[in-house]
């Protein structure tokens, strides 16, 4: 299919600055009432979506149904949140009249960036793409989207996409509030992202192209934040004490988790650091055992599949690396073999190649001489969307330096858990020091995703009457603010 | 005073990244006390400040007594909104093994960034300098800081920070927690913003300052955040309701707003837009007839001075621009004329030098036909700290279009009321639309602006014990958080 053309792309964003004017005014029942909507619709179109997906892409129908459901999950959740208010911080201050100087009433709120311009991501055709989180968080803030399909799903982008734009005319909402983009070419994003009228963008893939986005948007000369989740290796330390008393089960649990969908998880563990002694002999046989015994599985699509196949092999090669275990089964076309290889740390803290991530099922053992060596392997880590620490509480007491290093590198810190399966719930943080993503004061995942595409405004001195809903005395809306300091809803 | 050496930087750094492990682990009570020490310190030594700050600049000494007294109001206000725990965002989600797959145990809060660099303000020796507004919040998100003194007021900082690192001490926090730095080269700041230990910036002056900032810390292969307060016009809209209704009692209101502090403010109103008609006549002629009596005021140092005097007259050069009144009273050194100009709507539109700050006490009335014009020049404007209405109800009513147009200006829009003066409080908004600040997602006043240096952290699956004190079952420090999606502070 044909690149959108840039005289397309500027009828776009044109009448998406159009839809932003009505859409950043509706209520938030109405836009939760939209997310719902489009969420009901994916339900109702499940079949042809599945069997769509599952043509363009490798992945297994099982995975794709649960993915679907994930969506649809996805934008209920954060319909609710967009109707809780809890993401617009109102804070309200009353007038004080006698206070020298005089304070004025202030009464603060979210309102909307403006259009949102968001980049699906291959290896989640629906609850990272067209109609996945990065859209749903913009609906829910108020910004207009356009989609930028990703090549390998197109189809299916341009099914949900046609979708969400039939939603969006029942819901009587303007029709520049939604418009899918095709682009096989670089350029199609380079100039959304640098079009005068894109007022952010979300974006979830490799660290070449979310860099290259975010410094598109930077350079512009009026910048806009670019939110790009790119890439983690996602440590796991294993703990002597906990090793000690566990190493089957850390092997078992860390198995799965590597080989679960061909690695293909933007939180796969990809680095599994720990001491070198007995209780880790036995981690690494029980580890490779479970590899040995896994099964390739096929890669979303060739172009991953040639990367999983290049990237392995270049950290295979680099100086004392070992080929520790991989699947016995012999790979099919385009699947992708599990495989675990090991490096002493000295070697891994001076080699940055090998602190990259491999994208695929694939994990790489740092063996340490000590917890010194351990906590120089964390010391020398980039950041990470998440950590995870296999640990026993007197692990965790005893290595007090540790745990803080290891805490300062990720969004969300794990004890005795895989990071595989990032939850969809407020507690939630997806999204970690760079290169994990571009800002870590911010998450992909979760309502509180929303803030990434609203900015607050402070009405000063307005009277009731014109305030929006949820400023107003009384508050209609039953949402909870902060008044005079304190949190109330009533 | 020599600049602060590269090898006094680097070490400065070593001792922040050391401090920030001990200091981003402190009790918020601990962080609340230690601001609330700083401001005892700031009261205890007040004459001397005063002085030394007089000495520097040319700012009166009742205005500079007002701004300490700010200023630590502002330290006071921040302590306290540290210790509510309201930034953290407490999330917690409660274990569901029941769910498929299962649900694990989150905890979400907030931690510190690493060292900030702050670079002080000229117009604010205090309150947006050495102890000021991002040094406040720098601390109570966890944050040691690095503040780059301004070389305009030199002493008044170094006494300041001198303060700072006596509290430090007696509070018994790490030496690294505060450093002071000495840069008349640009290099320093350089140095700063590169440095690979710094991980955020705050900044208050210019639009080429702040712009290099900016880009420098987007261009690190780490980037950082870099929060640049910069340029604003404050755009006042008079609608033809109000006018009518009380031309004269706007005009005295803008007057004494233009004049204040010689217009050394970033809120103060550069530009008045008015649709041309009798009201406007009487308008113009009541303010003309106060900045007539208006006196010159001495500028905060030669350079801000020279510049006001150069954009002055560079703006009053334009096609069609027209001197309308200044002070009768002859300018004495380095003292800034109050000056209103005015404009053509249609030049105004067209020429971008008309649209950029002139600081000093200097506002250009643009004159449009009709509303329809008004809203050409809404149009026409960048991104502002705030923007004001002047309008009755029924003004707001009739101008839907234009109040929306307005309201996408700003991060502050007030009605009926001056911008100059910004209310240290949650409810405050200072911060807007790009070039007004580089993230109009975060405020520089305000409590809420503690949430420029911080970052989300989620735990997984970790016992409670293990937890920090806010994560807690029990919710021991008695802070408002959102347990599996509803508030409550039990």
């Amino acid at each position: 299919m044909q690149d959108t053309s840039e005289e397309e792309i500027e009828m776009v964003m044109e009448c998406a600055r159009r839809a932003y004017r009505k859409f950043s005014n509706t209520s938030l029942s109405e836009r939760a009432n939209f997310l719902r909507q489009v969420a009901d619709a994916l339900e109702h179109s499940r079949e042809l979506l599945i069997t769509t997906a599952s043509g363009e892409t490798r992945l297994p129908e099982e995975r794709l149904n649960r993915e679907l459901t994930r969506t649809i999950f996805q934008l209920t959740n954060y319909a609710g949140v967009c109707e809780s208010g809890l993401w617009l911080d109102v804070r309200i201050e009353s007038e004080n009249a006698g206070q020298i100087p005089s304070k004025p009433a202030l009464a603060k709120t979210m309102i909307a960036l403006g259009p949102v311009v968001v980049f699906g991501a291959a290896n989640f055709p629906f609850a990272y793409s067209t109609a996945g989180g990065d859209t749903a968080c913009a609906f829910a803030a108020g910004c207009p989207v356009i989609v930028k399909a990703h090549p390998e799903h197109l189809e299916t982008s341009i099914l949900v996409g046609g979708l969400i734009t039939k939603v969006a005319a029942i819901c009587k909402l303007p029709p520049g509030v939604f418009a899918h983009v095709i682009g096989n070419s670089i350029s199609v994003g380079e100039t959304l992202v640098k079009h005068p009228l894109t007022k952010a963008v979300g974006f979830t893939g490799s660290f070449a192209g979310g860099r290259q986005l975010f410094d598109w948007g930077n350079q512009r000369n009026t910048p806009i934040p670019v939110f790009a989740e790119m890439s983690s290796v996602n440590p796991v330390f294993l703990l002597p004490d906990k090793t000690h008393e566990d190493a089957a089960g850390l092997a078992k649990m860390l198995a799965s988790s590597i080989t679960l969908n061909a690695g293909q998880f933007c939180t796969n563990p990809g680095v599994i650091v720990a001491v070198e002694n007995e209780d880790l002999d036995e981690f690494v046989e029980e580890l490779s055992k479970a590899l040995l015994k896994s099964v390739p599985e096929p890669m979303l699509n060739p172009g991953i599949y040639k990367n999983y196949i290049k990237k392995r092999a270049t950290a295979i090669s680099q100086d004392e690396v070992k080929l520790v275990a991989t699947a016995a089964k012999d790979a099919g076309l385009n699947e992708g073999t599990p495989t675990l290889v090991s490096v002493p740390a000295t070697q891994f803290v001076n080699n940055t190649i090998l602190q990259q991530e491999v994208f695929g099922p694939y994990s790489i053992l740092v063996k340490c001489a000590d917890m010194i060596e351990m906590h120089q392997v964390a010391a020398s880590m980039e950041g990470q969307l998440t950590a995870t620490l296999m640990a026993s509480t007197a692990d965790i007491l005893q290595n007090e330096s540790l745990v803080n290093t290891v805490k300062n590198l990720c969004g969300r810190l794990l004890l005795n858990n895989v990071p595989t399966g990032v939850e969809v719930a407020l507690g939630m943080q997806h999204g970690g020091p760079y290169p994990a993503t571009t800002d870590s004061r911010f998450t992909a995942v979760g309502g509180d995703g929303i803030r990434r595409f609203a900015r607050p405004l402070s009405f000063q001195n307005w009277p009731d009457e014109l305030l929006p809903a949820e400023l107003k005395k009384g508050n209609p809306l039953r949402i909870w603010r902060t008044v005079d300091g304190e949190l109330n809803n009533s």
